[in-house]
């Protein structure tokens, strides 16, 4: 096997993903745990790593890259941001080291939009973007859609981020399952597809008509009491109406003139998010979200360790 | 003192209201509590509303009239849906008699729209529009928005109701103030009013955009973040967002060519909603909520009761 050369780790506020990574950026191996930020801020950032180390045999100087809110102020070790406009590789000169542990430990910083009526902040896509963009040389205008939580649109230049907009699309779907009149007989989210036909004609709906978005919530709820939605298709309805809102808003705050939109996802995410581009024609080059941040965790290894790593691409 | 001619009870979600009517249609007493259709499906219905009519010191024989979540299926008995387009006065024709109780108790139907696209439903707010409308022979198109956890925007043609839709602004606030990430240090909602500059600034910013919905709720958060506001203007501009929103959407939905817009409201969200309609500069005809659903019981009791009862109008 080859020599691990460090470990990099997309750290969330509800997830932890950690790879050991040989020098030429391949995996040699990987760990995934729900202990994001929340939960390692109450058992410790250090060991909640060092376990994850451990698990995988990793030597105690194996250095670490890490990129997401263990960098935010409620983290590990603030990191920061980068102001845009700003050139993505300019984040990893913004990288701060942790201070008073045994091995070399960087986390990555995020970005921030200091406008005073669409102020905003990312963690962890910007390391991703790098990671689309490298060995590339992007050039023109693109909008990068990044599904999840917060989902992020993203304008860039070239290799300049020039504006972002966060769309709480997960966290709401969350919320107002949970919390809201909707919550009575939901289905699991898990069981919506990205070609159902429910879910296809929400997702148009909503693109059409934005502005309507917490009357077609309402939707749900009332189909249901008509007796025309059941549970499995009151999901499918919610995750379409927000995320065909969300495109619409989306593209609107990107700059519509942009001549490609790239779709940085995985998992169920990607499905739901090609399924809803095509339900509204919108053509995208799809992007591993996974792949995306590794490369970014890997570019930013071979700016910042001392070591003689390589460029796979 | 008049003797009482009946008792008119508003029975919402969260909220129970009762008034104790002489045979004009003037109030003799009134009782307000939280023992909503939530906490009266608990405690049983005749329990609560009989301990308020004798805190007013009913007579045992006093009918009652009520309207709201108490005819939903889930409320005391279920009053059904009168289905939209409808002349509102078919509404007192679906009044459902409380069966097996020692008083006559009439609980008012609902509205429905059974439209595929847009299903909707409302309880408690035909009998408002009712009273808004008694009295006066109302002809053209008219908008009617009555804000809420649930608000209603109401079209209307002459006295029909052509078609309705419902915002989930109130409880959108409630969720997301209370279960998302905006939960961090929102300062309390009861502090808003409608012409703090940073509420009417957000009206305005999502009247304009309401396609970004999602996105400015999250710039309550990044704006917090970026050290931009305190925690009471992120509670107006979470509030204004919500509301911004609903107006466009609501504006949109209703049909924009109608002549004139009721707002029937009463306390705390008048105050918010009329500084959110003077922000988008939107004439309107403000409306009092109580008034109104107290006019709207009393025809009720009129064309219901087997008593001389005397219009005041």
């Amino acid at each position: 096997m080859t020599t691990p050369a460090y470990a990099a780790v997309d750290w969330g506020t509800s997830s932890f993903r950690l790879w050991l990574m040989d020098p030429a950026g391949r995996i040699l191996a990987e760990r995934r745990s729900g202990e994001g930020m929340t939960s390692a801020a109450k058992m410790g950032f250090p060991q909640v790593l060092e376990s994850h180390l451990q698990a995988v045999e990793a030597a105690a100087d194996l250095p670490v890259i890490i990129c997401g809110m263990a960098g935010a102020r409620q983290g590990w070790i603030e990191a920061g941001y980068v102001d845009v406009p700003a050139l993505l590789p300019a984040v990893l000169s913004g990288a701060v080291e942790v201070p008073q542990v045994n091995r070399k430990i960087h986390i990555l910083p995020g970005l921030a939009q200091r406008a005073r009526e669409a102020p905003d902040v990312m963690r962890g896509e910007e390391t991703q973007l790098l990671g689309a963009l490298d060995g590339s040389e992007p050039s023109g205008e693109q909008i990068v859609c990044m599904p999840g939580t917060h989902s992020k649109w993203v304008h860039l230049s070239g290799e300049t981020v020039s504006g972002f907009s966060t769309y709480m699309t997960g966290e709401l779907f969350e919320v107002v399952s949970k919390h809201s009149v909707l919550a009575h007989s939901l289905a699991d989210a898990g069981s919506v597809d990205g070609d159902q036909p429910v879910f296809t004609a929400a997702v148009r709906a909503a693109f059409k008509a934005p502005q309507r978005l917490t009357n077609l919530l309402f939707t749900v709820r009332s189909g249901m009491l008509l007796a025309e939605l059941t549970a499995t298709d009151a999901a499918a309805r919610l995750s379409g109406v927000l995320i065909g809102a969300e495109i619409a808003g989306g593209l609107s705050s990107s700059g519509s003139q942009a001549a490609s939109i790239g779709l940085v996802a995985s998992g169920r995410l990607r499905g739901l998010y090609e399924g809803a581009f095509a339900a509204v024609s919108l053509p995208f080059t799809p992007i591993d979200a996974d792949e995306a941040v590794r490369a970014g965790l890997s570019a930013a290894a071979r700016q910042i360790l001392p070591l003689q790593l390589q460029r796979t691409t």
